[in-house]
């Protein structure tokens, strides 16, 4: 079993929190939000992990990181000007020897390791996994106008999670068919989709919340002290 | 205009909530969770209220709710099998001379009055409307051994909830024409969109949660003391 790395996405603007504050460096329950999602890799065990940050925000992280810096393996760089492209300065940050990839949002500091341990093992078996819930609300699909075009299945769909893991060259792969051809997504699982590959859907937990709103920072706190987790 | 009436859907299991106590009746700051969805209608204002009951409960809800039975025109008559029969109930207990129905789920006590009064206003002009948010998360469409299908174009999705308001007419020929077929659905918008009609989606708050698990639960007390909502 080869090299286990993460890449931490952690350059996204906080512009739904409404507050001056990085929303990753928010004080949870004694630590930084990125510290611990972090932790929850660093349990699994992953051997290394790419922090990718805002240009200009390394000294920030590091210096609110400080201490699980000394200790762990971990590298900050700065990310790109999408999702995309910060995932794939993580990527060109990686080790030579890599053979498994787990991307994952800083911001989702509720991930269990048992939860991530199963979507790597599926990333294993099939090359590429993601975290996922089944969809509790029902959800259409709406015109330009906002009127409803459809009401979608609800029994086939689901909210997607990271982490998500994948097969190194897999994944490599990917990402550069997407630079190559502008494609965004909305994550990386959809990048491997593009070239026809499967992704396994491994069901996680409705806790695993990612934070982009006070709302969600409050459940997070909730949730964080909470035997619901 | 003429008598706007609500059908308030409360009749649910709470199997979810892994308590023995119903959900709608669990007290939120001080009151039956319901009672704050009942009181959120009558402020827009409606005419009148159907509420849909588990049979069996309906004298547990009539004690939980005296005051407000005893001083506003709510009527509580038992449910069906299902969602779209207990809403169906609710629709054979309505006046003759109603022309706009609302439908709510007892399990949202935070819906905004001004919120409501637009999905009614929309339903006016269009004969259906619902409130709904833009879908925050990447959703994809899952095959039956759990592998993606496909992600959805997430700038299209919405995540919908309730209120949602009909012309009475409408409405009724809906749940005539779902009945008939056996057609259940996930909410009543979708009993119209089989007929062909329009049904607007009409931009509300994320914060108009739905309670079903305890997080949603614990997040709602949350919501309720808060300036969030």
């Amino acid at each position: 079993m080869g090299n286990f790395y993460a890449v931490v996405a952690a350059a996204g603007r906080s512009t739904r929190m409404g507050r001056a504050v990085n929303k990753q460096l928010l004080d949870l329950a004694g630590r930084p939000v990125v510290e611990h999602s972090l932790r929850a890799l660093l349990a699994v065990p992953v051997d290394g992990i790419i922090l990718v940050v805002t240009p200009g925000e390394e000294a920030q992280f590091a210096g609110a990181l400080a201490d699980i810096l000394q200790r762990e393996n971990i590298k900050i760089v700065p990310g790109g000007a999408s999702r995309r492209a910060s995932v794939g300065q993580g990527l060109g940050a990686l080790p030579a020897d890599v053979e498994l990839i787990l991307v994952h949002d800083g911001a989702r500091p509720l991930a269990r390791p048992d939860n991530i341990r199963a979507v790597a093992g599926a990333a294993r078996r099939w090359g590429a996994a993601t975290l996922a819930v089944p969809v509790k609300d029902t959800v259409k699909m709406g015109s330009a106008e906002n009127f409803v075009r459809e009401t979608l299945p609800r029994e086939m769909l689901w909210q997607v999670q990271t982490p998500q893991v994948f097969c190194r060259d897999l994944l490599m792969e990917a990402h550069r068919a997407a630079a190559r051809d502008g494609y965004e997504g909305t994550d990386d699982a959809s990048l491997v989709e593009r070239l026809g590959r499967p992704v396994k859907l491994v069901r996680g937990e409705y806790t695993n919340i990612k934070i982009t709103t006070p709302e969600d920072f409050a459940l997070a706190q909730i949730l964080m002290g909470s035997d619901l987790n």
